[in-house]
């Protein structure tokens, strides 16, 4: 994306792009019939448990102004307006983990005056929201967005790292709030004798452990030995919610021997309770505030316009990731724009604003490209079997095959008709085949498996609709409603599941890894060449790397540490933009370019020739590939958002007279190591996924992927 | 073996063999210096923290008749006197699970009768340890142990798989126990309040579930990347006491908030209490047992020599493996003698009788492995170093390394001189050498990997000796005297070792995976085969491996259900018999042949020719060796007893132009592909691992090793 800062330009080429394909999310959306409900329930219940654990903590953080109910509500609303007035409908929003910082901060700091106090507090924070609309407005028109590429990887992994230690740090703060009386409660009760309190609190520990390890095994179930392959999958998608479920049953087992109130549950009203509405009138007080703090109310509001500016971004870069193949256009500035307005309104309505969020936007892409896959395949699987069964030849088979192909291609008018898909991947086939004397032939199944074929074929692509988006938000608001149940689920599982997140989000955050190659026996260090594709290992001195990785951390707990101070605290999203300017101006002086760009790759750095650079492509499109189950594409999602290079692999040849099945088993041993020349083998040699290339129609996406996961 | 029945020809034979090295079991162990003490200490932490934890078992399930205090008694006597005039010292010697199943059934048979009640229960049990010494007597005079080969596989493993079930069951049962009020103690005490009760329920949560899950993790340690090897492996040997230590320390967290005795802790008298001798004198009650129940004591009794029979001789069998390469000869028929005489000692002093323990002997023989491997390898790496500072060319590090070995060899007075050894190994890589054009030039390190090369040459040898028997014995005595501090280990870590060790029998006993292979998804089904070497995956159809499979588990919950009856719950060991001649003449009806000795090889049927045997061979000697912080020769004794058979490899040439660290990387990928073919490339022709050979002197040894873990 240029850098261009023409007022308005960037929002008026987003809406003129994001206008011509308007129509087509709706029909598209629809059209995938019942199908459309899997990627809109596994993105709901991604969606709504962090939500509801964010209002478990704004409760017990601001005293019970702000609750599940309002976090909620919030999530809903923006999710609607976003989905139907928004430009990038595969971005998902929520109330963040910064979100609840930001305004625990501003509540310590306004319960504290006499001219505010708690209730003057949502009205204030009303204020805040203004201010930072008009400031997101301002970038927006300024196109800001431009200039999010000079977030570097070092930046997003180190607010990652940030988000994850914040996760930690309220985890343990609740499992150890377990063993105390909570403030609001009469201390007198049964349930706070020391010996009840004690028991609480091995409970919550019970509970919350248990949430967490089952919750992390439950993700890894893709790759499990047991079961079918649609149990493991659903397991994988489905398993934390069903943990927290699971968990929460158990937590009533005991309930005839404890007394009621052990385990602590979820506090918060029904949202039909008296009182409960409090929030939603906070605009009759506004002008209740002095007006020196409705000035000063501009002093938060840059930094969660910096923040929102920030997360917003990076949230919607990561869900239209180069490897998902898209075909729409990005948006944003007007994204940014239209955040700015519903920041307004959940302002106005006195509950905490949303805004894109991470992990779930880049999951809400995902599940649409496991939706399209599907679809494609069973079309292309049916087609290829009608042809076998009329005794075609391969290259016959590949003919119809691309037919079929190119009827399910949604042709956008605003593009040339995209000659690439299948294509490429034809010829190569058909290339390898003829050398194998199968060419002219009949094929039946044992020759060609179609099943296996068609998904090595296939492109990753996307099924880009409002529909799955607008679906999730609703369901979300839906949740309101079940706040009863809600009401069942322990506390304790929440801090469980805070810790999950916590340790979720680690892997594939390279800053992390790096710590922990600092532990590593120097001896095995190679091996964290194996499992994450970390170039800088071979590439960069271990002293530069431990000296890199020393200052980001040193950086990192700076940062943790402003959190903790009491009001000044507010200002820790400065530190994250602080980054730019060291890390352009500072940080090369210290370091060599080259480890530099190894480390932490800046777009605007002049990146050194890659004679081999094709297969870096090569292996992301076929890391972008379903071989099985979809485990990859899951760790594309969750891990490898790092500089995928080329590492020249040994030769290893492969006799053709091993039977398949010990064929299948090397693989699966040295597969890192074999895939780049079975890619080869396949003839498949020209790059193929997104970018630059001719056929694509994204152009304007910033093409950086190296930001970081962040909360 | 052979089969002969002529009394007193095995004890002659075993007394004869083992006379012959009895001093220079001395001499080897006092020679090897201070380092003895590392297996001595690794076997003796893995030995008393299962007596303790079935002393604790038997004090709740005798009321306190005995507690850990007889346990340790009888371990620490029997283990001394077998150190010192047993036959095989590599045996270790313990009170194990059945014993503790046994004295449970034959207490809970005692307190009910009037004439015995648990006053005479000791004396009583005096007598049936008198009447199973004289079955032994009988059975080791007849030969008997020269038939031990006929329990297969099957058998082994279902009674591994029935230990695990009852170590579960009794993980299971004291937890529950922790929420309940104990039998002995005031139910008015304050910390059997209802809360409190609960409240010491969850911490025992906790702290079992603490102990399992970190116990299984440290046994790990020798993989993980953090770390020096060092810690490492000193992780993995000690990480279970350690987790021991650490969690009784956590337990003491909350003292301040609780009341004494939460969480619970082992509860035994201190054997210089008054009322804590009174086992020791049982011998004079033995003459007021009835006379009817004297000779009804025989049943029982039978079934506990049924019971040690084939412990005993399982436990020495693996203590003996093929792949350990031992050097003495064997003495099942003398030990069962021995056996006997120690029974009959336990009896009269009211003590339950220790025999031969799983996992712990095979673990005692692989430390004097890794020890043996020591001492040759620091004596061998500083020749060569040697050799090559004064340049010599790489024949002559070998001739010099050869001689060096020679004389590390201790001479055996009954055998003749070992030929074998470094020899082979030197002509192969002197050929090998010689090819690369390396021979005659002086060698240096870049060339020749010192530490490397001698870590792959060097074959499996043990340090046979009686020194770190006899001192672990002595150390488990010493326990007696600290029990002060071991009653501050809380009861549920003992619930959670308990876990741990159910747990940790499980992977290696092929039965188990075969239940787990029902699971499996049919596509996942190979990576069986990856992991475990599990031919019979290919080989066999997977409805026989069902069928077979589902028999066995069937087999198993029979066993399991007898001995939930009362009393007739004594006769369990009678099923583990029974499984001879059902698996001799019963199940040849429903399987073929080929298929029943690739799910259960038994010696005594035909085996077909293997015409790429030697591979085999091979193979296992290279898992033999010690390529990486002995990992591998942990996997062997903890799980790969299996036949290990040549799968034919696909050929993976590698090319020389890749560097060495690519190369590594390669490895490590397909290492279990490429390894047959390496061991090729090495030259590595002649079989070299233990067995039958000209040069081994161990053709007396019982060759199969396809019996199971258990208990």
């Amino acid at each position: 994306m240029e850098e261009t800062f023409v007022p308005f330009r960037g929002i008026k080429n987003d809406l003129r792009g994001r206008m011509m394909c308007y129509k087509q999310d709706w029909t598209g959306g629809f059209k995938a019939g019942f199908r459309i409900l899997a990627p809109t329930t596994y993105i709901f219940f991604a969606s709504a448990i962090p939500v509801i654990s964010f209002g478990e903590q704004l409760e017990r953080d601001t005293g019970g102004v702000l609750t599940a109910v309002q976090t909620l509500a919030s999530t809903a609303l923006c999710g609607i307006i976003h989905s139907i007035l928004g430009g990038q409908p595969l971005l998902i929003l929520g109330v963040a983990e910064p979100t609840v910082i930001m305004y625990t901060f501003m509540f310590n700091f306004a319960k504290n005056r006499p001219e505010l106090g708690s209730k003057l507090f949502l009205a204030w924070s009303g204020w805040v929201c203004v201010w930072t609309a008009a400031l997101l407005f301002l970038l927006a028109i300024l196109g800001a967005c431009s200039i999010i590429n000079r977030f570097t990887r070092l930046a997003g992994e180190l607010f990652g790292l940030l988000i994850a230690m914040l996760f930690m740090q309220e985890a343990i703060k609740g499992l150890v709030h377990e063993f105390h009386i909570p403030e609001r409660e009469n201390p007198n009760s049964v349930q706070f004798q020391p010996s009840w309190r004690f028991a609480n609190g091995m409970f919550a520990l019970v509970l919350s452990f248990g949430l967490l390890l089952t919750s992390l095994r439950s993700r890894k179930a893709r790759s499990w030995r047991y079961g079918s392959g649609w149990l493991r999958g659903f397991i994988a998608d489905y398993g934390v919610p069903l943990m927290v479920l699971i968990w929460s049953a158990v937590s009533y087992i005991p309930a005839g021997n404890v007394p009621k109130g052990i385990p602590r549950r979820l506090f918060s009203p029904n949202p039909w309770s008296p009182g409960a509405y409090e929030n939603w009138t906070v605009i009759e007080d506004m002008l209740n505030v002095p007006v020196y703090y409705i000035i000063g109310a501009f002093i938060p509001a840059t930094m969660i316009a910096v923040l929102y500016y920030f997360d917003h971004s990076v949230a919607s870069q990561l869900a239209q990731q180069k490897e998902f193949n898209l075909r729409k256009p990005p948006s944003f500035h007007y994204d940014l724009l239209l955040l700015g307005f519903m920041v307004i309104i959940c302002g106005l309505l006195g509950i905490p604003p949303s805004n894109g969020v991470i992990p779930q936007s880049p999951m809400h892409t995902k599940s649409l490209a496991t939706l399209k896959h599907q679809l494609l395949r069973n079309r292309l699987v049916a087609t290829a079997r009608r042809c076998m069964r009329n005794n075609a030849s391969l290259e016959q088979v590949y003919g119809s095959m691309q037919e079929s192909y190119q009827q399910m291609q949604t042709p956008l008018v605003y593009q040339e008709p995209s000659a690439r898909g299948l294509n490429d991947l034809k010829d190569s086939t058909v290339q390898m085949a003829s050398s194998m004397g199968h060419l002219d032939a009949p094929v039946d199944e044992t020759v060609f498996d179609v099943e296996k074929e068609i998904d090595d074929l296939l492109p990753v692509e996307v099924k880009e609709q409002r529909l799955s988006n607008l679906l999730q938000a609703t369901f979300v608001g839906g949740c309101v409603a079940a706040m009863p149940f809600l009401k069942m689920i322990p506390t304790s599982v929440l801090w469980g599941y805070f810790a999950f997140m916590a340790v979720e989000n680690l892997p594939g955050n390279q800053c992390w890894e790096r710590i922990l190659l600092l532990f590593t026996a120097p001896t095995r260090r190679y091996k964290v060449l194996e499992e994450y594709h970390a170039t800088f290992v071979e590439t960069v001195p271990f002293k530069t790397i431990a000296a890199f990785t020393i200052f980001q951390t040193a950086y990192l707990l700076v940062c943790f540490g402003i959190t903790w101070i009491p009001i000044a605290g507010v200002l820790f999203p400065l530190m994250i933009m602080l980054l730019v300017p060291v890390r352009q101006y500072i940080l090369p002086k210290f370091f060599k370019g080259a480890h530099l760009q190894d480390l932490d790759a800046a777009e605007y750095e002049e990146a050194p020739a890659l004679p081999c650079n094709h297969a870096t492509e090569r292996e992301m499109s076929r890391t972008a590939s379903f071989p099985d189950d979809g485990e990859i594409l899951d760790g594309m999602v969750t891990r490898s958002r790092g500089e995928i290079r080329h590492v020249c692999s040994p030769k290893v040849t492969i006799s053709p007279t091993t039977s398949s099945k010990e064929l299948k088993s090397t693989l699966s041993f040295s597969d890192k190591v074999i895939s780049p020349r079975l890619s080869e083998l396949r003839g498949d040699q020209s790059p193929r996924s997104g970018g630059k290339g001719p056929f694509s129609p994204r152009s304007g996406e910033p093409k950086s992927s190296n930001l970081g996961k962040s909360g």
